[in-house]
């Protein structure tokens, strides 16, 4: 299958290029005819090499990044090379070179008359490398704005624009310009109820309101991954890749960076994001070694974030899809929450950067000012209601029934979309190397589903070879799953929850139980628990080495750490451990611990300040006998 | 001096190359005769084209990625397409081309036997896309586990490594034996008197340590600017992006991703790095465009960090420091600072990560443990003094005189070498455009000189066209800066600081004074100021559009909003303000704002919660009324 042309290119001091294919195309814009034209040789295309050269900095560019190209407009096929695609183009002309025409001498010279210079490349053409076995009866007809990354391989853009946006322009109108003209997009995804173990015809478009099923079960977001398989593992990672570190409006996201398998119909410029994802991968050295013996200790830092947890991930893509909803004239007035955390602050400041009302249900005098600073900061509508937390979500279930307000609950499906990516960016940031072991703090227990959803999907398109399994970790005060899963998965039953200080997984009847155990049963899957003073002691340990842990990464790493023990996690494994939120919102129960000040918990690595007299002398006796300790 | 060679690749079914140059390199290790032999013809070989090309994956690969390229040994320019330079090895390939010397068609097949496929791939030379000016007289001896970047291109790896780490392996172990065997680094940094104005010999080895010069100047790191312009821009910048959202040791931070500019000499095997950097430059849509008309207002959220502020660029570099010293057995016990904040903060987490001891010296009963939950978590020993911070900052003056405790003061010039990172990564995100201005809060005035030096280097080193306009904001509660700039730069007077909520930059005296009147007179700078008011009803508003902003980005906003209205930033232009710590460091005072509890502040922008009975009428009742304000 490896079809191989022939390329000679030339020159010596002045550039032209001389590439021989099976087929011209012309410069002119596509047409139906030419399109036509193109399905009818699609096999034979694909054995074809294109080859650029010359002598400039433009070779160069062209293969790191193509922002700096000129605009191009001469071929179906080039046209990704212009500044619209950015970042992703590189990879595109890689993986879809086949499908350049050749070009004449005549139209190289046209070409580099309008850029002035051109540059030396050349590529080939393996079956496997680009989406060849797209065939005439299923061509893949992407784009749209929504598609770029393959609607480059197949149409010219509209237009091509220079690099520097206009004054005038802001990224979200370039990446509007630069959807214009682009054809519909063939991937796709929609709710279907979450059914593992039976088939069902029932299916919701995602621009439906809708949280459950007829028979009242959890809904999924289907992805059509036929679509996405006409696409080969490289191509994904190398688009992904390619799309880090940058400000493209939506890619600079780590969430949207991968689109294509978030929401894939969404238009860009519906999106509302903060640029969020992207988050550190940080290697937990000294943790790893000393507590542990492990070389290959991660914590993926998802509290590391703009409202300090990861419930930003999913939040974008629920508040991206309601913004949509609205600009598609249905009548929503905002959304909505009872949640006295991070749901509560994520969903205040998506809403705010859109424009939408939030609105959030809290019991009064049940709760400090602390924790509703983020929604009031962020202009949310709070509702201080004289009730407690069941009594608010009983409320807010009324109120969303009555009036168009979208409820952002724990259940919501869209949400999940967004926390899968983080899954995508561990394997991402590891080169797409897969860990061994990935431990989840759970309560509502959606977030383990989503990572497994973001594993599975890396595998079943190829971008790694295995899912890693996952671990499951709960406060001992609030383990239902645990108990479930320690009965070998027989008659689960809800638990009324204690206090736990993980207190965003205090819950003791999840609504994503299913999800859960499937994502944990298709994954060789652990649960495992951490009592109080093991999550705290965690906490302190870990932050001894650098860290500054909320309470439910304590609830992981004291998971971690009897794995460890009982040999189940081996000292060589690479382990990743999911860190949900940053320190910084849990700084009281730290001041507690390192106080003294829990009852029944001995706070055993507390630290507290030594009071010293303003004395030289003192200072110097202290300094002397507490360095001679560590 | 476009000098084209000719290349001519063919192949049908299998691979081969055949690539014409001007001088054939041997498989062998490279000795000295070989790089005798490749300095003489240095010239004509900046004029030779290699290509290689077949059918297969590999190419795509190659040029996208070359982690995942087997182990070749072929010469000594194609052995950084191993795995051991991973990320940047793509870029070395393309930009030191001309080094690699042409293949017979025997080695090529030798290659293709060991790595199955090869792939297509043409490149050509151009004198200024390399650093061919490198001659016989000046020859670039890089290398080093300290400078991999150039050493890729000029000498063999003493041996070549599969992708996968050997499970015994962590990264900083993978990054150390890299490093063996490789030729010493020419990039060097020193310290010299900052004294812009006048010619110095004064100099000091970076592993000196000392904190001012012999006149009781600051000191400035200075980079030997003629070796780093050995490779041009484009180099760089493709260094710099190729290192982006990996794991690689160091070069995961977004610090160290450009340790070359920063601590070119450090073995990475000293560094201490949290993977900090990387932070989200955030498009602030809604507040650019309501507030200000502007389409193009961004926020570089240093604070969105492992420790909360951008304090942590700095102490990476510190901290790495002193972790090499104690390695070169300089009897430093700790490092110590006196700080209620961000500073002590950020040691803490460092040493704690590295395992050094921390020192922290605080006034009893004059700051809440809130303030002192970061070092006590981390392990610092924390002593609370019966003093004031003035008490504090003599004591420990006074310690570190007579102990071997390196001290972590706001002059310290290491520190400045990571925060001028954050202005190297900001061109970065802007794809090395340059923004119009870039706003930075000033207090003790060490960060808006960091930030001239990074973007100073930039256009030194040819990366970017100009230096955009600094702005420094200081609050005007401690504002010696703005009164110096009203006055015409004359007669500087120091300050008795007033309270200000912007409590990190409440200083009446800086102490890089100097430093910031030199980064403004060089960037045709500005200074601002924001009252109280001012200033926390810009935090709210930025806040009401999605943001979480602490006072002193409050005091960036706020200068912005004046120099907008005044028409000194106009509408097209393209403005950063760096956010300098998270709002979740500062919650209180936005609980105070929005209780009205501030005296003498109207706090026009509250949103306080709304109380409501427990009852669906009432609760409907208060959305219709609100909702329909909104």
């Amino acid at each position: 299958m490896l079809g191989l042309g022939a390329i000679r290119v030339s020159g010596s001091c002045s550039s032209h290029i001389i590439a021989r294919g099976e087929r011209d195309v012309c410069c002119e814009k596509g047409g139906e005819r030419e399109r036509e034209r193109e399905r009818e040789s699609e096999s034979a295309f694909s054995r074809m090499i294109c080859a650029m050269s010359s002598g400039s900095a433009l070779a160069t560019r062209l293969m790191t990044t193509t922002t700096e190209l000129p605009a191009m407009h001469i071929s179906r096929s080039v046209s990704f090379l212009t500044s619209q695609q950015q970042q992703y183009s590189y990879y595109s002309f890689l993986h879809t070179c086949p499908r350049i025409a050749t070009f004449t001498p005549t139209k190289q010279l046209k070409l580099l008359a309008s850029t002035e210079r051109i540059s030396a490349m050349a590529s080939s053409h393996v079956e496997k490398l680009s989406p060849s076995s797209v065939s005439a009866e299923n061509p893949v007809e992407c784009g749209s704005s929504v598609h770029d990354a393959s609607s480059s391989s197949l149409e010219t853009q509209a237009s091509a624009s220079p690099k520097k946006r206009p004054a005038d322009e802001n990224i979200r109108d370039e990446a509007r310009r630069q959807g214009l003209g682009a054809p519909r997009c063939t991937f796709s995804a929609k709710y279907v109820p979450f059914s593992p173990f039976e088939d069902t015809e029932e299916e919701y478009s995602l621009d439906e309101i809708i949280y459950r099923s007829k028979t009242g079960a959890l809904l999924d977001v289907q992805h059509d991954l036929e679509a996405l398989k006409k696409y080969d593992a490289t191509y994904w990672k190398n688009l992904f890749d390619s799309r880090v570190g940058k400000t493209s409006w939506p890619y600079g996201s780590g969430v949207w960076s991968k689109k294509e398998w978030v929401l894939p119909q969404i238009d860009n410029d519906d999106i509302v994001s903060l640029f969020e994802g992207n988050s550190n991968l940080f290697w937990a050295e000294r943790f790893g070694k000393e507590m542990l013996q492990m070389n290959d200790l991660w914590v993926k830092q998802c509290g590391i974030s703009h409202t300090g947890s990861f419930k930003d991930l999913g939040m974008t893509v629920l508040v991206s899809q309601v913004n949509r909803l609205r600009r598609m004239k249905k009548p929503l007035l905002g959304v909505g929450c009872a949640s006295t955390g991070d749901t509560s602050a994520a969903l205040s400041a998506y809403c705010a950067a859109a424009g939408i009302p939030a609105i959030v249900f809290l019991p009064a005098n049940r709760i400090s000012i602390a924790q509703l600073v983020q929604p009031i900061a962020n202009g949310a509508l709070v509702l201080s209601l004289d009730t407690d937390f069941d009594g608010c979500m009983r409320l807010i279930r009324e109120v969303t029934a009555e009036l168009p307000i979208y409820l952002a609950n724990s259940l919501n499906s869209l949400r999940l979309e967004g926390q899968k990516t983080a899954a995508i960016e561990i394997c991402q940031q590891f080169d797409w190397e897969v860990p061994d072991w990935v431990i989840v703090p759970g309560g509502n227990l959606g977030n383990i589903y989503a990572f497994f959803k973001g594993f599975h999907m890396c595998k079943e398109l190829g971008l790694i070879d295995r899912i890693p399994r996952l671990v499951c970790a709960q406060a001992a005060n609030a383990n239902p799953l645990y108990l479930y899963y320690k009965a070998g998965w027989k008659n689960f039953k809800a638990i009324k929850a204690s206090n736990t200080f993980a207190s965003a997984i205090q819950i003791g009847d999840p609504v994503s139980i299913d999800r859960a155990v499937f994502a944990l049963q298709n994954s060789d899957g652990i649960v495992e628990e951490a009592t109080e003073e093991e999550l705290m002691d965690a906490c302190a340990q870990a932050d001894l080495t650098g860290m500054f842990t909320c309470p439910h990464t304590g609830v992981a790493l004291a998971a971690l750490i009897k794995l460890r023990k009982n040999g189940v996690i081996r000292a060589t494994d690479r382990a990743v451990v999911v860190s949900t939120a940053h320190g910084l919102k849990f700084t009281q129960s730290k001041i507690d611990y390192h106080s003294k000040a829990i009852a029944d918990l001995p706070c055993k690595f507390a630290n507290p300040p030594v009071q010293v007299a303003n004395d030289f002398g003192a200072v110097m006796d202290v300094l002397r006998r507490e360095l001679s300790l560590r």
